[in-house]
């Protein structure tokens, strides 16, 4: 989208020519005139699949999925992350590794927020190796729901992840998908 | 409002008498057509004041001031809290004790998004003794701006925040206003 590469030339910040600071208008500021015109686009994508829910994880990937999940009418659900491993007998859960942070975390969710034979789409802020989205995806096979696709705001696919995800027949749709890095430009795809 | 004080009494859980967990609705599921039929509930009371921007703390915050945000057409920030005392130069930054963990946080907004005279609404899921909204006033005033004022989806008013935020002559709003506990039954005010 556009909207959403634009935003990233005009406001984005490239560190370490691989890691994307997008502070202004996703993951601390949030602009919600650019948010629900990519939430719109996103839904628009789905629009011949049953949607039940929509699954995100804390933090910054909460302001893109409610927009997706206020205009399909649908609940949103935000995962949790901890540092701890110990957890409740009432959630699934997942460790996770962060490409930007370097840490892993455990991300879990209640399982009365996932039901059997669901179809639960992802929204999140970025998608790169994966990661973040293969652990929502086992979260949601624990509760016997299906995923029926994955949306990132910015996709970094030189990094894997949509190959990763596509090898596993899942559909991924992004607001702007960076293929490469010239220096500290981003190239879109 | 009806719709929030339905869905506590419905879906809320009360713990120890004084501890109410919303997890379905606001602090882990987020429903949004409940959220947006309260976010134009709190915009309408602002409707004689000018609001530039829309500040929350995250995480369960950020839906309904997402949503307060979108019906205004303004930018939303959301605060960030970390455990370390250490923070950047370019960041406003006040200790925040949280009262249903018993922990103290550092809560940072980025200088860039606080601007000189900016009249900014402080918008999160609950009041209690008032300690977060307090800390993002503090912040507010670092910034050279005003808070209009603060809304809340629950509020318990008998732990004073209310009045404490009254008494700074700001303007408090919420969905829902627990004056009391009769054992695990909230009353509403």
């Amino acid at each position: 989208m556009k909207i959403i590469e634009e935003a990233i030339s005009k406001y984005g910040k490239i560190l370490d020519g691989e890691i994307i600071k997008v502070d202004s208008f996703v993951n601390h500021q949030v602009n919600p005139s650019i948010t629900n015109e990519l939430a719109r686009y996103f839904v628009d994508q789905f629009k011949d699949t049953r949607i039940d829910k929509v699954l995100t994880l804390e933090t910054s990937g909460i302001p893109i999925a409610y927009a997706v999940a206020s205009i399909l009418d649908v609940n949103m659900v935000f995962a949790k992350k901890s540092k701890s491993k110990i957890v409740d007998e009432d959630v699934y859960s997942e460790e996770v590794r962060s490409f930007t942070r370097g840490t892993v975390s455990t991300v879990t969710v209640s399982k009365k927020y996932i039901l059997p034979n669901e179809n639960i789409l992802i929204v999140d802020d970025f998608l790169a190796k994966g990661n973040a989205a293969i652990g929502l995806i086992k979260i949601i096979k624990q509760g016997g729901a299906n995923c029926v696709g994955v949306c990132a705001t910015i996709e970094k696919s030189f990094q894997g992840g949509r190959e990763l995800l596509n090898a596993m027949g899942i559909k991924v749709v992004s607001g702007a998908n960076i293929v490469a890095f010239d220096g500290n430009t981003p190239i879109f795809g």
